[in-house]
């Protein structure tokens, strides 16, 4: 058995107080995995006080010290946000440390910087813990998928808005009155735009991105839309479809003209039909599917968050850079090589649900087909719904340009005979293209 | 750039060639991914005039000879059996060559002498592709899931037989007619047994259990029943208790009265309620459950057979493999620290379904009621159903001992108004205990 290994913790919230619960109830085994025991070197935290739930003398207010201190040989960050973590992080990596994050907007910022800083001082930087809780996806991407060629990756990577659209289909509530449900059941905060306006998934998608096609992707390249759009009768018109709605994590390779590739990484509700996994995934769970060439279709499902869940991947990682401090090794560093070029949403190819007040008069459809046709937008399914003296008119298209297909609803709602778009809606996971 | 790594391919059926053809076509991704040109030293085939798919150049009929030279780093061994491989890889790991291999049969039979050949050498020794094709499960297992305390692997690991149960499912069809379904469609071997009688699957079995439990586990540790006696009867039965027939493998981690653990490995067909995830796993695809005590349950879903898929998670190790060559590293060995006992198959709490052909007689439901109560079984539900003078009696035991529920069995069956089992059948899945 080699000396212990020692761990300084930076943060010890929900999350944090489960790592330093798992290194406790777990040591002799932890120990075995590694060969060295695991031991904590220091918990650094704003109030001190606040914290009865760990030991006090590990405690301290000056995160710098712990991390600059020479026995320290990984730092696990459980905290938030980008500075001071950012800033700890670099002095880590630069003095020799390894780094488990649990920090994903950290990574989807600015995780070039961190990867440099490891590659430059030859550790390793791990972060299992930042995309999908205790979901095994990147290292199944880093290494497992390694010698394959992703095409895609597309999830539900966001608990809060799971829970907020799922209570949608359940109810048929609107959303202000899913996210007040939300709200007073401990599932959204009290601020909640990070999960509502999507921020928490991009982040999550730009990490996947990034692993996925070998390109650094940050949080700023991903188009990015919440769900506080999403209606009800956007809800009922899914309904109708067989449908339901999710926000999707989606990551796409895909050819240009001209043979070179790109990729589009975006987040946004879309239409989900309800025969596709990703459909049926409730609540507290979080589920990846990933394409690959060789592969096939992969599927991840889990807890995408939660204080136990997330320390297990933090602790699967510590294991893993312990491990390899002790047989002096270095895991899979950052794969950056392919540089492919994003593409903008405009130039994305997407489907589109759209659903118009119309006149109940004879030609309209028609008219709508022309007026979609015209625009270069193919269409898949046309159906008409009346209702007194007025219908809804439901048009889904084939694939294309999403710049086209935003253009095509623009031109819809100012055709003479069309009051408004009731519903509009991205959809995927159809059989047909 | 570093110097090439050069691979020795043993085998080259199904699989092996479309390693050759990745190789090829994505040699430049797998160079910048592994930081050194991945290069094929030679295929080792039994008749090289069979292979005109691959250089011929490359054939050679000496295996021996091949994993002996020099220049070999790699040997990847995409053949099944039990030897030449062992000598051949034996060999390998020996004189310092990394390997990666998809037999899933050797790792299971002796695999203890392979992880420790390779401790020895301090080379790796990584076998992705030998348990369900292309999901990621071994490095999940012995890396992700490191920091965890996993209690429970269930899972469907063999195509063949998912497909024969799907078809008697959806169907009705009997064993004997779903199988010769299955062979005409290529989906069984001439000889099913490996697939039918369980082989398979126990092989897998073995090999998850000793990543998820720290534990050697060999197949003849695996209590192993095939799909061979599931009748259309079972099948019926299922159903109308909304179950479906699946064959699964179940390694479970198992408290003792006396404080200590134990493992329970073992592989048999099981009722399993359609709501249950793995219930709607198709033909092709494989999919494990993972319990863990903090991660909470994980899914894996994937193509867990094939060329190409197995390939893919070939090619993932080869790159992770030659990754570590590279930066003289090593990845994560063998860790079998735990030695945790075996659990023989008649202390492992399992439940029953039995439905039996009782005369419909007033007093049979209570008597039948009775005999299970006097051999400290516990009922869950008992329902009975006429049809005609006859009528069926179906029993749901809560767990207990599967000697205990074996013996009840034994005892219903020789009770003097009950004629025959019409079907025996464990249940897993179910929400109560």
């Amino acid at each position: 058995m080699s000396d212990a290994i020692k761990i300084a913790l930076l943060g010890c919230g929900v999350v944090g107080t489960q790592v330093v619960r798992l290194l406790d109830e777990q040591a002799d085994d932890l120990a075995a995995r590694v060969g060295a025991p695991l031991e904590l070197a220091g918990i650094a935290v704003r109030r001190p006080a606040r914290h009865h739930d760990v030991p006090a003398h590990l405690l301290t207010t000056d995160a710098a010290e712990l991390v600059a201190r020479d026995d320290v040989d990984v730092v696990v960050a459980v905290i938030g946000g980008i500075e001071p973590v950012r800033t700890l992080l670099l002095s880590a990596l630069s003095s020799g440390k390894s780094v488990v994050s649990a920090n994903k907007a950290l990574l989807a910022e600015d995780g070039a910087t961190l990867h440099d800083a490891a590659a430059r001082a030859g550790v390793d930087l791990y972060y299992e813990a930042a995309v999908a809780g205790a979901i095994p996806l990147v290292r199944p991407l880093r290494e497992s998928l390694a010698g394959d060629r992703i095409t895609r990756v597309m999830g539900i990577v966001n608990g809060t808005t799971n829970f907020i659209l799922s209570r949608m289909d359940a109810t048929g509530a609107g959303f202000d009155e899913a996210l007040a449900e939300a709200t007073a059941l401990g599932y959204a905060e009290a601020d909640p735009s990070a999960d509502v306006d999507g921020f928490d998934a991009a982040a999550k998608a730009a990490i996947l991105a990034g692993l996925a096609f070998h390109t650094r992707v940050t949080l700023s390249d991903v188009h990015r839309e919440g769900i506080g759009s999403v209606t009800a009768a956007d809800m009922a018109s899914a309904k109708a479809m067989d449908c339901t709605i999710k926000l999707l994590a989606i990551c796409e390779r895909r050819g240009l003209d001209d043979g070179r590739e790109s990729v589009s990484v975006r987040v946004h509700p879309a239409m989900l039909p309800r025969s596709h996994p990703l459909a049926g995934v409730g609540d507290a769970f979080n589920a990846v599917f990933v394409e690959a060439e060789a592969a096939g279709s992969l599927m991840f499902y889990g807890r995408g968050a939660g204080g136990a869940p997330t320390a297990s991947a933090v602790l699967g990682d510590v294991v893993a850079v312990a491990r390899n401090r002790v047989s002096s090794s270095r895991g899979a560093g950052e794969s950056a090589y392919a540089e492919l070029p994003l593409q903008p949403m405009g130039e994305t190819r997407t489907r589109y649900h759209i659903a118009l007040d119309v006149a109940d008069e004879p030609g309209v459809l028609a008219a709508v087909a022309g007026a979609v046709a015209e625009l270069g937008v193919s269409i898949q399914t046309v159906r008409q719904e009346g209702r007194g003296d007025a219908a809804t008119l439901v048009v889904v298209t084939h694939a294309a340009r999403d710049a086209d297909l935003a253009a095509t609803v623009h031109r819809l709602v100012e055709m003479p005979f069309v009051g408004r778009a009731a519903s509009v809606m991205r959809v995927e996971g159809m059989a047909t293209e």
